[in-house]
């Protein structure tokens, strides 16, 4: 099978059709027409086989995350997802693999309104690179270097599910079937939360996504903002499946320093607090206070008052 | 070495500054700011070593290459290069590596005044995914679907060079040492046509960069333009370098099946031909006529009037 034909198949005509696409996939280059006064949000990642995902991930769970993990840099600053494009490199052009692996893919793109508007397939070690670009109006970005002492720091969702989750799937755990459905699911597909880093547009002052886990991201908040923090790690956020499958101590551990949970990590001023309820409301995203913001260069981490080390690291590529 | 050290350290606030760059690396999304009335175009391409590239690749050579055909891609839209992103996967952070391509990378992004926005960098078999933008003004990009019957077909520069390169790398064929240098030096450090591709913008119905070869290529333009065409195979430019080294028959195998040239294939209306001679002059970029456009969806070769069988087949990446 030629790898014309390939993309074709599986990637061509596929997913939303959005009217700013001039030009689709099968041209030296795609064409997008962006919208007036906007600014274009671009990020990309890569996944690796054996680095960022086991070769047992379901082709399916890997289509979505790949996308997922994405969208969940364009939902950190605010950003409204429109196109990207899409490497993929196979050791093998394996139907079944590929026919899965994009329903994941579109499941997502679907969902969120993104366009596949051109890519490259080449044969190699399994790899899934995807760049997403998004649009915000001009100087509406929400960024990593706006925190001020006195803001409150908040995250969205539950914390640590997606480490949880994988130990799960490595068998280094065990929970109750009903709650490791969740973790596990948890951490094959994580919500990006796209309409949530809308909503905080103009109230948040900082935001990223968590992605290498609670203390590795605020810390480029605080390296960026040139800011420190108090966080009370008795108010991070625990799901119910987390607790009922390990110790408080353990629990911490993941959510603290577990990757891949693509929660916001984001910061508001004290005269914003009341506006957040109304917009995160209507995002319909669950969050909370953890911490504030103070002077200095620091994360103090306090437990019922007492300084608290946290039981594990973050997570570096290299 | 950690991967934000590692990316500080050679990518990091290199490379041209644009005033239309609003965030740059360091955040979880770059953001730009495109210019009023202009579309973007957008490509990426991925390098995987044993597969587009030998290990023995000088990496500086191999980090301006990765950019180049990027740069083509744009080149072949009449596209100005605008920014950036590189994903990188190595096996290992190896400093005097990461230099070479850096340095071959900047070297290219200086000339074309292309800003690095943003990346990842990934443990993993060796692997370069750049995607490319550019800006063109709406309604004027060059395509592949434009072509009419009647239109001259040109191509710039000289064909076959960069796969007779590749020969002589391999030590498969070889060649006098004045030539040896040209033709790797085509290989290694191919140039795309960017300024011609500017050029071209109101005069050429259709244009596509010579990545697979002279007939896959010109398979793409008569394919998406729904036209047949007659090439001269007696017309196609040939090196001095190549004339010396090889026979007619293998030049021709070469220029007509050998990839990589990352020369513009464009055609154009007889009523634009004057036109052209002006527009491609100010680029400084030699150019000749090889055929023209017909009805029908057939490729004709013709050498001395008589149908021409090219010796090899192109590329394909499965």
């Amino acid at each position: 099978m030629k790898e014309f034909q390939l993309i074709e198949c599986y990637f061509n005509h596929r997913g939303p059709t959005r009217r700013d696409v001039k030009l689709s996939i099968g041209d030296d280059c795609a064409l997008v027409q962006p919208a007036e006064n906007k600014s274009i949000a671009i990020s990309c990642d890569t996944l690796v086989e054996n680095v960022h995902f086991f070769p047992d991930i379901p082709p399916q769970a890997l289509g979505y995350k790949a996308l997922a993990v994405n969208l969940s840099d364009l939902a950190a600053m605010g950003a409204e997802p429109a196109w990207m494009t899409l490497a993929l490199t196979l050791p093998e052009v394996n139907e079944t693999w590929l026919s899965g692996f994009s329903e994941g893919l579109f499941e997502a793109a679907d969902y969120y309104g993104i366009a596949l508007i051109g890519g490259d397939t080449t044969r190699g070690p399994r790899a899934i690179n995807i760049t997403v670009h998004g649009q915000v109006p001009q100087g509406k970005a929400l960024t990593r270097h706006g925190a001020k002492a006195g803001d409150w720091i908040y995250v969205t969702g539950t914390l640590g599910d997606s480490a949880l989750g994988l130990d799960l799937i490595r068998c280094v755990q065990h929970a109750r079937a009903e709650h490791k459905e969740f973790l596990i699911n948890r951490h094959y597909r994580p919500t990006p939360r796209v309409l949530a880093g809308q909503s905080l547009r103009s109230l948040a002052s900082s935001a990223i996504d968590l992605s290498d886990g609670f203390i590795s991201d605020i810390g480029h908040i605080l390296k960026a903002s040139k800011v420190g923090a108090v966080v009370d790690v008795g108010a991070i956020p625990l799901s119910r499946a987390m607790q009922d499958t390990v110790s408080e101590e353990h629990a911490l551990g993941y959510a603290l320093t577990g990757g891949e949970d693509y929660e916001l990590l984001f910061t508001v001023p004290e005269a914003q607090k009341g506006a957040l309820e109304t917009a995160l409301s209507h995002a319909g995203t669950k969050f909370v206070r953890v911490g504030q913001i103070c002077a200095g260069s620091k994360l103090k981490l306090q437990l019922n008052g007492e300084l608290f080390t946290p039981p594990y690291h973050g997570f570096e590529h290299f």
